[in-house]
């Protein structure tokens, strides 16, 4: 594929912390061609590098400096695929709806659509086998969708336990308890993110909704897909071995890389 | 005085930072005693300790905890001769205005009245001559005001600056020029202040206003109070002998004092 | 007791930031008065405002300001009932000894003592019955000492552990299983310490010995003391039922206060 | 030149942080092969790999993790003709003078050879001019060196603060005075290095040495290079245009780079 032809995509929530690190890993990606910035009004119309406050290690890929910043509308992404979306939670949820029933291919880093039933909560060395659901989640629309869908990924703790923990049932069999202790990296809050003033010198042992996302994603992400009673596809939250998840959370002064 | 009788004392901006720490040096104070707290409608009509995200290293004084919040306005202060004010640049201006048309005595920490060629910019050890000013301050209202009046603190790092100044122009004469560098702590940003992404593991080289305002106050605080040609008095910003100040402002990753 | 008279104690390892808390504690404490001062012989004979590097929030005591350093023989202790201990580990063990053959009551920060099977290692709200070792500690002298005798307290991140611990299985019984993740300050590692090239931006994950002592010092603390078959006390390290016990312990970069 | 060969270099002190450092950039240079590395008694003998801490950001380069360490001994270093030494102060002066008298090109980055009046002080954009010193340097020996030589660094402040008043000086004349205020990085004080419980939400605000090592340096590398009355060559300290530098310099919590 990535040498008969490559792939354009576009960056939605192009301007924030988790859009920057898409476009930097993007923009060096060996099938992927970067075609289309959305971000919101405020930012629409400027070239990326007047739009943005860039916030990564490495300087911003030329590639994108003269890119003009669009809306996040389906009709201002024409040529793309798949776009990418790094969207706050308060407005992701109904513009990421209408990149797929415009017949996108969307991959967010959201969390609106983790819990939907019939979005994959997908991290790639574990439940590759998720993406089956897709072709029920377009049936959903009428007419069916041809080719959009959405795909969310997890949330970064969640995905760093699911990959030991998967490894460990493929071992040894179902687990039957699992206690998480995170110390999590100040760059997952975003920017302007944690106050100095509460991090410095200290460590915050509570993120809100994060304990009860690792608990909830993990059975999701762990548990197979089953069909219910009706024919339709569920997720079954690892329900024929019930799996105890705790999660205590914290934030520690550490700028990247979770614990 | 303080045996006689204690001074009643509101604090306008109670919640923020500044006014909790007001009332955390006030709640202890030999003369002054806390008769009410002022904050925005949102925290107004709720008791103190549950408006208050309250940040200081020592607890809530209990005299406060139970005291219903005020809006701002001056009939909601009866009984009280001073207000300090630690309200944020944004709405002080003109709510210390009306406090002083009110005919209280309003002692500010914002910066808004600061630069008014009749309010003076006070470092007790420095500049009390400076509260000359005041009668003028009044007399410029219609019928001149009787007992209102505004004076305003220097910003955090002047002060530390103007005292040993004094000194050495008491000591030795007028100073010709001063090269001033700071490395401020975040506590002197408010919250939730600095970002902890900008300020862990970095100084931050650049303050924004706070190197003009070190230039320019410590002008009007060292310099005398002159006699125009019309008569009316004027901060002379050390005219006679013209100091040169150059400051250079930096934040840095420590939670309290300036260096 | 505390009203009829005081008790003179001495502190052992004075100079160090286990021996200055100790100092900053007692100086202030309403039973004891500080009698003697101990530390190597490169701080004897100095007053202890000079020997000290005071690392602590507070002042130096003005009570210990002028005392002159001893070394640590029990000969320069007389008129000392109690000897605190905090000596370094490397050093801790034969002068601690030195001391209860003398007929001092030493109480001890260092680990040395922690393992031997007639030495308590008490936290006072857990496990104040372990005192009943002390008659025998004294027996295996000759002659039998009358006053004599070590108790240690447990590793900081243990005593912190033990107390809800001891009140859950108060409630509910025995505990069959416990994890344990801490994060702990930089004060626990003493002066100079941890360097600050690997804490700050960071976390450290393993603190060496930490976690091996968290897990044997609970089982000591939670457990009773038995008979054994030959009439001897012994500490049961919850022997009847066995507690497993997880530890994993993180250093973060925070001054003060284990989590 | 690195067109027809490379030059062959030896480190000493390469297991520290500087000398890892010299690795590190030496590793990927294109004129030069690391050839030999020198380190203390304790780690001769070892692969370097294992004789390390390694404290730098990317990996131990490949082509030193085998390399036998040797002993800092001319004989060890033969067929290199250059060697950077990071040796530390208290050893780096006869080590250094040993291998200039076996006609090695010592480069230097310790502060024992700084104020030898016939040794430069180079900052490369700034004196290399000083390097006409070298052969009155090799004159001193009996007999005269061929080769030998060595030539320092500047401390890592000056060296950040030279190169803008040597622009300076050349665009508008000689300057007069100088205040310099510097914000160091823990990494300038090595491993070690500073204790945490010092920096940790803290600035340090001296660094032993470091202000007067500036102002002498800085008049070395600005003056020029004069003749004495008896012919022989002097670095003139700025002589002719005194210049009065006066810098005050402190330590803060930032893991890289100096302000």
């Amino acid at each position: 594929m990535h040498e008969g032809r490559k792939i354009n995509v576009g960056v939605l929530g192009a301007t924030g912390t988790v859009g920057q690190r898409f476009i930097a890993l993007l923009s060096e990606h060996p099938f992927f061609v970067l075609h289309a910035l959305g971000a919101s009004q405020r930012s629409a119309g400027k070239p990326y590098a007047r739009a943005v406050t860039w916030k990564q290690t490495k300087y911003i890929p030329a590639v994108v400096r003269e890119v003009v910043v669009q809306e996040c509308k389906p009709e201002c992404f024409r040529g793309c695929e798949i776009v990418f979306s790094g969207l706050d939670a308060d407005v992701a949820g109904p513009i990421e709806e209408a990149f797929r029933r415009a017949e996108f291919a969307v991959f967010s880093n959201a969390k609106n659509h983790r819990r939907d039933p019939n979005v994959p909560l997908i991290v790639p060395l574990v439940n590759a086998s998720h993406f089956s659901m897709i072709p029920q989640q377009r049936s959903l629309h009428n007419p069916p969708l041809q080719k959009g869908f959405i795909v969310t990924n997890a949330n970064c703790s969640t995905t760093g336990v699911v990959i030991p923990l998967a490894a460990l049932e493929k071992a040894f069999g179902p687990i039957e308890s699992c206690m998480i202790t995170t110390m999590q990296a100040i760059s997952g809050a975003g920017y302007p993110g944690v106050p100095s003033l509460d991090i410095i010198d200290n460590i915050v042992p509570y993120i809100g909704g994060e304990e009860e996302k690792m608990e909830w994603e993990t059975l999701k992400i762990l548990g197979g897909v089953s069909e219910g009673e009706d024919g339709r596809k569920i997720f079954d939250m690892h329900a024929r071995q019930p799996l105890r998840v705790s999660a205590q959370c914290n934030r520690v002064p550490v700028i990247e890389g979770h614990t």
